[in-house]
């Protein structure tokens, strides 16, 4: 096949998931129907689903690319760059993206993919959260396994307050995030607060 | 009016509660329609908008419940035990309010509703939270509002994993938890791990 149909096939798959995007995002998962994306998108039926068998599919393609993107962030950046992304991101597509989370409870096919998702970004980040702690920057009395859950939770967490419309205070959360999982400094704690308590 | 229509009153409530509870939790809020409503709780329209003006009334007071739960489990108890109350919840439920979350984006009414909601409650989570502060319990170089929102981050991060069918290591999330929030010790840190970066 020459080269040149491969960029095509890129081109086309990038068009058809950033139109999906929208119509997920404007209509929610049921409301995304075929005539919608077809309209969105530009192609026929015949042509979207010669690139993805499903609109399923076009939708998991469409919450693995966020994850990836927010794992690539997390591990080239750190948790603020993911957290910044996400208040930057539509609260709809965020609300489909916890309309995906939903999903993964009922659908056993589409929770049994997920759980095998990007294993090699997944894999570089244990390995990334291990050197850390080894290297001490991290706390080594929960595993690295509960730190990426914890990281995972507060995501989900600002997803939901971002979704309902209420923006992240990134710096704050960054900051009581850090306290969570960072190994404790050696220095003394400060005193105690001098005033007396409010009655 | 006598005592005893008072608490007949009250029972109904409760009544009609539960079942629209059972309801939601079934069928999302859009799918509880009035006569799914009328089956489970076994009155008539009639009936139930004698006690609620609107389904969405019923929707908001059960919403507004989960949250007066969890923040007296949080006053009385702790962080653990509003995530073990979760983590025992109904998924489908779970799942349902994270769906009023969303509302609240789009629903100017009930956002503006839902900004005053339970005012004594939240008054006694901020004095609690300022009196930890005051003793030295609780960090306080972070506002007692950023550390109310962050719980309420942890925790709403946590309903989406437990309606995605994922529970909850309530163990490990309060244990980070508490690092986040909690006032560092003074004891000197733990020596570094002894063993050289895996490469």
């Amino acid at each position: 096949m020459p080269k040149v149909s491969e960029s095509h096939r890129a081109g086309r798959r990038r068009q058809i998931l950033d139109a999906a995007r929208t119509v997920f995002a404007r209509h929610g998962y049921e409301g995304a129907t075929v005539a919608r994306l077809e309209e969105q998108v530009g192609l026929s039926r015949g042509a979207i689903f010669n690139y993805f068998p499903s609109k399923r599919a076009i939708f998991y393609a469409l919450a693995q690319e966020d994850l990836e993107r927010a794992l690539r962030l997390l591990l080239d950046r750190d948790f603020g760059a993911v957290l910044r992304m996400m208040n930057a991101e539509s609260p709809e597509w965020l609300a489909v993206y916890l309309e995906f989370m939903r999903m993964l409870r009922t659908d056993p096919g589409l929770r049994a993919e997920w759980s095998n998702r990007s294993p090699e970004l997944i894999g570089e980040l244990a390995e990334h959260l291990g050197r850390q702690q080894q290297r001490g920057e991290l706390r080594s009395d929960v595993s690295v396994e509960a730190i990426g859950t914890f990281l995972g939770l507060v995501a989900d967490g600002a997803a939901v307050h971002i979704s309902a419309g209420y923006p992240i205070d990134v710096e704050s959360v960054v900051r009581l995030v850090g306290s969570a999982i960072e190994r404790p400094r050696a220095r003394p704690a400060p005193p105690s607060p001098p005033r007396p308590p409010r009655s």
